[in-house]
């Protein structure tokens, strides 16, 4: 076995907390807030190397050529269902796509649900359905599951918590911590459909949308990258928080500056339009169906070619390189030819998206 | 790769819903309407080896050599607190105990979190707190995570669903289908204790009581039976639904009959008297720290000197017995002398007990 053994040692919450500090919508933003909590409570208590990564999955080592990806999503979506998708569809592509970012190969999901007092049985029977369907779509087996019940008012129909087990093949070393200067960076198609349709379907646009969620599960586009290149060095869902927020966590893992182009990045007429109404960056809305592929630069094109001839990469597009200066940072070069720091999502911008 | 291929070709739900139908709290009692449902919408959509078995945990084949077992828990315990415990505890406790219910060792852990906004970080901080020193105690890592959060009123303090892969030794092979005619049963210690301290923690028992729950990680006790002994066939935790639940479905999945002595049974007095006062029966009480250890005949006697060496074993004793008839029974000779059919728990008992 090649891991460390169990290493708890240090403090469980090094920063002292302020007896009147609490739980605010902002923490589950996926942007700043979360990522404070987590460092400051999660990581420190259960500080291991698969979880101190800060990747989308922690691998793990349980036998000599055996190593595992594990990753876990709870789902808190309103509405349960939204065009293009609903819980079922979100809660198993969510957690497939996550293993599948670390380059392992999604093949066992388990499934947790809280259900609300008095929730249709109908409404579990459709959200089943669709979690079957995305399974069979995504290839995965559905090996373990629980449900628990809590009085009316305690949830809000359904959560569900998904946990997905892939193994990562021989010699596959994929990781927010890859990313070296002189690489391209690629986003698979536009960006802010999922957080601008669930918007639409609360009725919180104030207007109409015919914007569909992009849920969906990448990994078979992932197995089809590798096999056309090794050289794809970080793999990553742009889920809460976005495209910017989940380019700032690769920057600071990697030690390594990224700059992108604001005219080379991917967004519909129709998301473009609600964000500009509403005061939203698009660069900052959750995506569930989308990925940024950061690969050397010589088989950059290989790879867009090979994610273009795909059913959830047809609109792959370069938005941009690595350099190793400003380090951490993330650079956008405007349209007016200006230079502008994108920094992670700050605050709360759109609650119970995932 | 000895698995099946993705088998989900069953229809979604072969038994019709009335429109009218919801989820009632008894849906999650662990009894009756919980494998109900169950069987009726989960295991007919998500079907597969794994899932179908119907054990504590799933186990699947990722590689020639390396079989795991894998379990998940949402967890809804109200109080978050409680004498003995906690809902951090809880969480960690009940997954490695699902997983080393199949002769499993546990070895990871993920952890999704779903918060309710005005929780007081303090409180998050204990119960991390506790889950890291429950993770400690069994040996196990936590591996991943997630936090959603959601509005006052969407959730109640937090929820935690835990899951759990561990790695089963070659050559074991228990569940819930190995009981054989001529096996004794084997129960750790005292039932109903964790049901009856969160009752009370709750202040519904409407006295006091001095009941701590029994929380607790069973799967260093039960390497130590596995070592004793080759000849363990089932081990169950009699969580939800307590012990005569879980015997039922022993029976069931072995196609046995289960013959319990009623004065054998372990209940504290305070637990006896908690019980008589609500009109509940212990045997139905959910425990956190228990195994129900069903192993042939020639071998009980070592395995009751081994568990009572250890310290969530102390109490271990002999309970009953299993025969040929009535196949999926399980019947208990009383004090009296007569005996009587025990069922699984009918209908919701004790509401959010973990």
């Amino acid at each position: 076995m090649s891991e460390n053994p169990i290493t708890m040692q240090g403090p469980v919450c090094p920063v002292p907390l302020s007896h009147n500090e609490q739980i605010v919508m902002g923490h589950g933003s996926g942007g700043k807030m979360s990522l404070d909590l987590i460092a400051k409570l999660f990581v420190p208590a259960f500080n291991n190397p698969a979880l101190g990564a800060g990747d989308d999955a922690g691998v793990v080592q349980p036998s000599q050529d055996t190593r595992l990806a594990i990753s876990t999503d709870s789902h808190v979506v309103t509405p349960l269902f939204f065009p293009g998708g609903d819980i079922g569809r979100l809660a198993v592509c969510g957690t497939v796509n996550d293993v599948a970012m670390l380059g392992a190969t999604p093949r066992y999901l388990t499934a947790g649900f809280v259900l609300e007092e008095g929730l249709a049985l109908e409404t579990l029977r459709l959200v089943i359905a669709s979690m079957r369907a995305a399974a069979q779509e995504a290839l995965v087996q559905i090996v373990a599951g629980d449900t628990k019940v809590v009085q009316r008012g305690k949830a809000d129909g359904l959560y569900i918590t998904t946990t997905g087990v892939g193994i990562v093949p021989t010699g596959v070393a994929i990781g927010g911590a890859k990313a070296q200067p002189g690489d391209v960076v690629i986003l698979s198609g536009t960006m802010g459909d999922h957080g601008i349709a669930v918007l639409g379907a609360r009725g919180d646009l104030g207007f109409e949308t015919a914007v569909q969620s992009d849920v969906a599960p990448l990994n078979h586009l992932i197995t089809a990258m590798l096999s056309a290149s090794s050289r794809v060095h970080v793999l990553r869902d742009p889920t809460r928080g976005g495209v910017a927020t989940t380019l700032n966590e690769i920057a600071r893992q990697s030690n390594v500056g990224i700059v992108i182009e604001e005219d080379k990045l991917p967004v519909r007429p129709a998301v473009a339009a609600a964000c500009e109404m509403l005061g939203f960056d698009p660069l900052y809305i959750a995506n569930e169906g989308k990925v940024i592929v950061i690969v050397a630069r010589a088989d950059a094109e290989k790879i867009l070619a090979t994610m273009r001839a795909t059913q959830y990469g047809e609109a792959a597009v370069i938005i941009g390189e690595v350099k190793a200066e400003p380090a951490k940072r993330v650079l956008m070069k405007t349209r007016i030819g200006s230079t502008r720091i994108v920094d992670v999502l700050m605050g709360e911008m759109l609650p119970r998206i995932c």
